[in-house]
């Protein structure tokens, strides 16, 4: 992945591991790594100088419709993780977003996955995204 | 608890331990007990002849202002377990309700609570019971 | 997908949807739907006539490594919903499973997906499904 | 509280409100100040040069008997929050932390409430702290 410019494509957001996010098993349980993926994914948006929960306001929600994730080792409690998030498509409606997650420790990659979205109204249905957040998101694309 | 009447003072709902509510101790993690008061809650609610999801639609929601826990044994993968709710007060806009969560197979009492609620409007500002809801919470607490 | 036999291919468990399973958007959150596909699994392999406990205390767990899940429509607070498991691939290490989630009030299919996993010893090393649970896993696939 | 050493009785930790902690109400769910909690007690014994990962791998877990959460003012989504948290009592086997959380941007207390714990073993069974950690818990009380 090229870098040229000054915008870094990849935004990085941390978090440790909480004791109610593992299970039984000894390691964190799969489905928290879909809340991390959105922890990741609302950080890439403010580093492109927006704001989620604005956009949101404004009446563009971005609603997951597809989740793919790959799990390569597992997270332990009190880990601190590091979530790589970049933006890999934003056309019309659609979203995506791609993301890394791995141990700071030891730069172990935990899990790694995409997630698609639509862009809704407060009414739920679906929009395009509006021109200022389209701009925004091509930016970030090109980048 | 005296209960001539035809009325049940206590509801019964039951749920069963998902894996993604233990922890690395082997047990369900503690803050999973506050979501089946809550399911049983609702249940009792149902009991009473009302809908949560409609008191809420209808601007009537009960936010949880004071939460008491008390852990005697864990629950752990699995197990079904039973939790048995009644009203403990209705006045104003203020509701309480207290638990009992109990494991169906030998009928070990696992966790015992109380919850205090203000009714509030979509505004989220506190607000008395309507009447119509007022009445099937005053009737349960007589039976 | 034929059913010649008698054993029914999909099993069916139920579930409804609790306050904390939703979101600010009104809707489920998408990573409860992973979840509730564990509990799926759960449910299908009982009827399998195994127990998931037991062959984790055999030594036997079976570890998500892979999950990809396609959200059709949301999920509501309170609405009862059915998730139907099927087992898709069981061979040597690995199994896989697939889901559809449906609400029962209208039958509007909400969710579906797969999941795979490897089949881990306590020291979570990846192993072969040991032969008396194997059989099982063949047997279902045949049906 | 009077703080006359160089220890700082209080420790702090900060967390940024995630999207799956909301619910349809708009706020955050009451269950996740429990798990905020926990992040906070973890801080807390890390400032006291322990750790907590560490204690329960010696033997000594610190099990929830008794949760009293207050709730003052919704948090909601994105909002930074600080968790403030103190030791209350570490006499044998049992230790009471205290805790406030607040809204980093306009200083409100949204939550406070107190945590019962008992330290176990590796069996659950309860015990005295061992003292190396007596000792650590003691010397946070004094000042």
């Amino acid at each position: 992945m090229s870098n040229a410019g000054a915008v870094k494509p990849v935004s990085e957001a941390r978090v440790r591991v909480r004791y109610a996010e593992t299970d039984q098993m000894g390691v964190v349980y799969h489905s928290n790594y879909l809340i991390w993926f959105e922890v990741g994914r609302v950080e890439l948006i403010r580093q492109m100088g927006l704001d989620y929960k604005q956009m949101e306001e404004d009446g563009c929600g971005i609603s997951v419709v597809d989740v793919h994730a790959r799990y390569r080792a597992p997270a332990r409690y009190d880990d601190e993780l590091v979530i790589e998030t970049r933006l890999l498509a934003a056309r019309g409606p659609v979203v995506k977003f791609g993301y890394r997650i791995l141990r700071v420790g030891d730069g172990v990659l935990l899990c790694e996955g995409e997630t698609m979205h639509v862009c809704v109204g407060k009414d739920m249905k679906k929009m395009c995204l509006p021109p200022k957040y389209a701009e925004r998101f091509a930016a970030r694309l090109i980048s």
